[in-house]
């Protein structure tokens, strides 16, 4: 068996590298020097060109290289294909760390502050009291914000396609549950995978149902929001503010106008960010996991696509 | 008895109509209009005017109408008058919610990616790692500030004058305890009251004890820094920075050096907002208190000073 690193947008030499070192007597291709297509069984991939699978034919698994699996077209590949995704528990730990420091911040006024502080204007304000966080998605990384929220004093609501269980969070599901969820939320915090499902959820609809004083905070795909919606919802005073770390688009294109609104405080995709080495390792561990026939580890639903 | 509010540099209308209206008994005047001297025993106090305590032969008691007591001069008062001060339980609250939510910012490089956001420059990079954080001063915000720390991951060490105990923070006291601990400290938080010993307490020699990665974070007052040597420290890289909410001179003059600093987080003294009601109440329970004989609450320890 062979494993293809089909990875675009991005230098793989040092990731090449290390997978090498870590399982020595495996064969690892890069996708612009692939001599032999026939021998992959294991693909790793992130915006892989759509043409690659169907030169694949003895393809058994393809691992996202992310949290998500949104970059593969699924439909493209053949049923029995596993597909599998990085689960890091520090990605966890460091999306909770941004999820409640955003709400505080948010809560606390830090960029209205921040404007005050370059104009010399000295007027303080008491802190918002707002404590609702509505988390829509409900995975490991809404899981252990959540856990984070509520040691700090905040009532967390959360909303997932399918029932759930929980005994932190007031569990919403279905569109009636949404629309109950949305009208006691001061701060509405995506976390839901993408797909097809929840691509443009947060749209000019869904705003309309939100207190005028609420905050968006998104750290899960761009295109989970409408950009015109959300603008518009700013700019008529019917949200408060957001704050996003993803964006259609990456690096955000510098003339776009999420930049300079100051309703908006934005961070450039760095809410979590992998640690190569831990990534590495549970990669290499599914990789040798396949050569001996065992099961992989992180698999996929593939009909809810995540 | 009658009871005095010496408070300058605000509007107290509201202020004693609503003690008024919680001791409909008892007379209450205002410093500007006071016929009656030497009926005053108890005054609510903010820096009032040194020459106000000779004119009072029957003085009592006199309650700051703050947490610290240092806007009233206490050499100038007779030795059997009592202090007292507010200790308002939301303060701690309110004060340890800004101690985590700008510890947090700093960890998270927050004014570094607003500064980055205004040039529409996307330069994604990791949270700092730091995570211990040293508060000079363990009073009741300071405990309460560990207490979230300490929840949310950090390490907390604490230096105070006298030796305390504490089953959640590192505990340092005297000059060699404050060395030790700065050696270790990635954020310090200054919690203390203001004294004549605590006066200038940040400056050159404690900076450099410091590690150069270190962030001053004063929520305590503006004259515990000496804001050359801060200025100093910031401007050479010994230091990375600085959230100030506290000022020698308060509005901050518009044309201070702090407000446009890029290494400076500023807030204009909003960290803990009395609420006016809950003040009100423990300033009339000690009014009562004093009419009836019975022993005041909050009283300070005059020879320390807090």
């Amino acid at each position: 068996m062979s494993v293809l690193v089909a990875i675009t947008g991005r230098d793989n030499t040092k990731l090449i590298a290390k997978m090498q070192s870590q399982l020595p007597n495996i064969r690892i291709e890069q996708l612009d020097d692939c001599q032999d297509f026939a021998g992959v069984e294991f693909v790793l991939a992130w915006n892989a060109p759509t043409s690659l699978w169907q030169k694949l034919p003895n393809l058994k698994a393809v691992s996202s290289f992310g949290a998500g699996v949104d970059s593969i077209d699924l439909s493209l590949l053949p049923k029995d294909v596993e597909i599998v995704r990085i689960v890091d528990e520090q990605l966890a730990t460091d999306m909770a760390e941004y999820v409640l420091t955003h709400v505080l911040a948010q809560k606390l006024r830090l960029k209205e502050y921040y404007i005050k502080q370059q104009q010399s204007e000295w007027k303080p304000k008491r802190a918002y009291k707002y404590n609702q966080v509505s988390m829509l998605g409900f995975g490991e990384l809404g899981r252990a914000s959540a856990h984070s929220l509520v040691s700090n004093g905040f009532k967390v609501n959360a909303w997932s396609r399918t029932p759930k269980k929980s005994t932190i969070a007031t569990l919403y599901h279905g569109d009636e549950g949404l629309t109950d969820m949305l009208a006691q939320t001061d701060y509405l915090v995506c976390l839901l995978p993408l797909t097809s499902s929840t691509e443009e959820i947060i749209n000019k609809q869904l705003l309309e149902q939100l207190p005028e004083h609420a905050v968006i905070i998104n750290v899960a795909r761009g295109e989970h929001i409408v950009e015109a919606d959300l603008l518009d919802a700013l700019n008529n005073q019917r949200l408060r503010g957001a704050t996003l770390d993803v964006f259609a688009s990456e690096p955000l294109p510098s003339e776009h106008p999420y930049w300079l609104h100051p309703g908006i405080t934005l961070t450039p995709h760095c809410a979590a960010l992998s640690d190569l080495d831990s990534v590495i390792k549970q990669i290499a561990d599914n990789i040798l996991r396949l050569k001996a026939g065992e099961p992989l580890i992180n698999c996929i639903n593939k009909q809810q696509g995540y």
